[in-house]
C-alpha cells in the first residue's frame, strides 16, 4: 500500500421515514418480528424526485465544507451501487458533470454490498501507478426503486441513502483518518454465489431467495475479513477501537462483535435507523461516527455483499 | 505500463436477426433511411432465456480453447457492462460462479461504452501493483432488454453481444497481442454530458434525446483518443495497422477514418451486421479479427460512450 488518507467524508438519507409499522399492515406481520428478526425499527425512503445520483450529490455536497482542496483538482471519481438510477450517465459521471470537473478519470461499480471496498481498492492501485492522485468514492442505493413489496421475507429490510469520501496521498488535518489496508473477496463459488440475493432490474428487482445462505456466509467471511486484515497488518482485534459492519442485519453485526469479543459500543450501528443501505451502508456509518474517533483508533470496515463478495479497509486515525 | 498481452479472446452474438424490415414497419419509415442514419442492416436480439450473464459465459467459453492456462488460475475477473441482468450477482460473479474459481478479485463496471477501457485500465494497475497477475475482462449488452420499442429515432441502433478476453503478464503465442498502453477520460462535463444518451431502468430504459450532440463529440474524441495514445508512444497515425472503433453509428466511423487517412480495409466494422452492442462492440470487433493481425501490426481500439466518457487501447502483434 502507499499511503493514503480520508481527507474529508460525508452522508445523506432522505428525510422520509418507513416505519414498521408500515410492513406489518402490508405483510401480517407483528412489528415484533421484523424487529427481532433484522434489528429494524425503521428505514428511509428517497422521495419521488430523488434517486441514486440525487442522493449521491446530497452525499458529496455533505463532504465539500472539511474538503482542504478545490473539488475541481479530483481527478478519479468512482461510484459504487447496485441499485442504478443510470447505468449510462452514472452517480460518478453526475458529480462529475454537477461540479464540471473537467479532467477526471469516472466510472462506476458494482460487487454489490462489498463495492465500496472494491473502489478503495481501484483508488489504491491508480495512485500507485500515477493514474490519479485525488479521488472521490461516492456509494449510493437506492433500494426502494428496485425492491419487491410483495416479497414478506425481506421486502422490510432495505433503506435508502449515500456516502462520498475524498482520498488523497496527504493528511490534511488531525481529522483525517489513514487507509492502512484494503482487501477484496470474490465469493460467486461460495454457497449459493450469484443465488443468494440479487437484483434483476428487468425481472422482479431485488429478491434474496436463500436468506439463511446468506446470513451464515455474512456471519463467517465479516469475521474472516476483519482478523485476516488486522492479522496481515501484524494487529489483533484488542488493537481495535471501532468495527464498521455492513448494515444488512442487527444479528449478523452481533454475531460478528460476540465472536471478536468487542463491546456494544465498539460496533457501528445504523441499521436499526436506515435499514440496509447497501454498499453506502458502512460508509454512511464511518461518516456517522466520524468526528468521534480519537488519535490513533484503530477502526475497520468489514462487508459481506451478494454476488457473493466480500471485503475489508483497515484505517488508523 | 507493465507488460500485458491478450492470451486469448472470444466473443458471442445471439442467433436471432432483426432486420431492418422490422424498424421499418414498426416505425413507418424506409429501410435505406435506416441504412443512410446508421449503416445498420441488421442486428442480434438474445432470446428470452438469454440475458447479459449468459452471452458472457458464452464469450468466455468460446476463447476458453485458445487458453493457455485453466481458467481456474485467473485472480482478477472485471465484468463491464451498462444494461445488467443482475446487478448484484453481476456477469463477472456468473463467471466466477459458473467455472467455480475459488480465489479471485471480481467486480463489474460501467462508464457506458466506454468500460472495456476503464476494465483493462484496472487490470494494468492491479497488475502493476501485484493485486493480480491472471485477468479475464468480460464485456456483454443486453441492449433489447433495455430499449424503448417507441423511440423512432434511435429504437433500431441497438443490438445484443459479448466478449470476453484473458489477459497476463507473459505472451503464451504468436497470437497474443501486446497492450502497450490505455487511456481513459471521464467527460461528463462535456455538451450534453449525461444526459446525452441514458439507460434509466426504472425510467423508460435506454433514451438519446441529444443524438446530434453524442455524435459530434463522438466523431471528435474517437478521432482524439486515436491521436493522443499513438503519439504518447512515439506514433502516428501512418503506423496503424487497424483501427477498432467503437461501432455506434457508420457515420461516425466513416468521419475518424477520413479524419485519418486511413483506408476503408483498415477499420474494423461489424455495427452493419451486429447495430450497437455497447461495451461490449470494440471487443467483438476485435475478437472477429483478431487471427487476421500481422507481426508487428499496431491496432488501436477507440471509444466515444455514454456519461460522457472516452478511452482507447494501443496494442502490437
Amino acid at each position: 500500500m502507499g499511503r493514503m488518507f480520508i481527507n474529508s467524508i460525508g452522508h445523506y438519507v432522505p428525510h422520509h421515514i418507513v416505519a414498521n409499522a408500515y410492513f406489518s399492515r402490508t405483510y401480517g406481520i407483528p412489528e415484533e418480528d421484523i424487529v427481532s428478526r433484522s434489528g429494524i425499527l425503521e428505514r428511509r425512503k428517497a422521495l419521488s424526485r430523488e434517486n441514486t445520483n440525487t442522493m449521491a450529490l446530497e452525499a458529496v455536497k455533505d463532504a465539500l465544507p472539511s474538503l482542504p482542496f478545490p473539488v475541481g483538482e479530483v481527478n478519479l471519481i468512482v461510484g459504487a451501487t447496485y441499485s442504478p438510477f443510470d447505468t449510462v450517465g452514472t452517480l460518478a459521471h453526475a458529480v462529475q458533470h454537477q461540479y464540471q470537473i473537467p479532467d477526471t478519470k469516472v466510472l462506476s461499480i458494482s460487487s454489490a454490498c462489498s463495492s465500496v471496498c472494491n473502489a478503495v481498492e481501484i483508488v489504491d492501485a491508480f495512485f500507485r501507478t500515477g493514474k490519479a492522485d485525488k479521488a472521490l468514492v461516492v456509494a449510493s442505493e437506492h433500494n426502494t426503486a428496485y425492491f419487491n413489496e410483495g416479497d414478506k421475507a425481506s421486502g422490510f429490510l432495505w433503506g435508502d441513502g449515500a456516502a462520498a469520501m475524498f482520498i488523497t496521498r496527504e493528511r490534511f488535518s488531525a481529522d483525517d483518518l489513514e487507509i492502512l489496508d484494503v482487501n477484496t473477496s470474490g465469493l460467486g463459488s461460495t454457497g449459493q454465489g450469484i443465488n443468494g440475493v440479487y437484483l434483476r432490474p428487468r425481472d422482479g428487482g431485488i429478491k434474496m431467495p436463500f436468506g439463511r445462505d446468506v446470513f451464515l456466509f455474512a456471519c463467517k467471511y465479516m469475521h474472516l475479513e476483519t482478523e485476516q486484515i488486522l492479522r496481515k497488518n501484524q494487529m489483533e482485534p484488542g488493537d481495535l477501537a471501532y468495527l464498521v459492519p455492513h448494515q444488512a442485519n442487527l444479528r449478523i453485526i452481533d454475531y460478528v462483535r460476540k465472536e471478536m469479543n468487542l463491546r456494544e459500543e465498539q460496533v457501528i450501528v445504523n441499521v436499526d435507523k436506515l435499514g440496509n443501505t447497501g454498499c453506502a451502508s458502512s460508509l454512511i456509518g464511518l461518516s456517522q461516527h466520524y468526528r468521534s474517533f480519537k488519535k490513533n483508533d484503530v477502526v475497520v470496515i468489514t462487508v459481506f455483499g451478494g454476488g457473493y463478495s466480500s471485503g475489508a479497509i483497515l484505517m488508523k486515525k
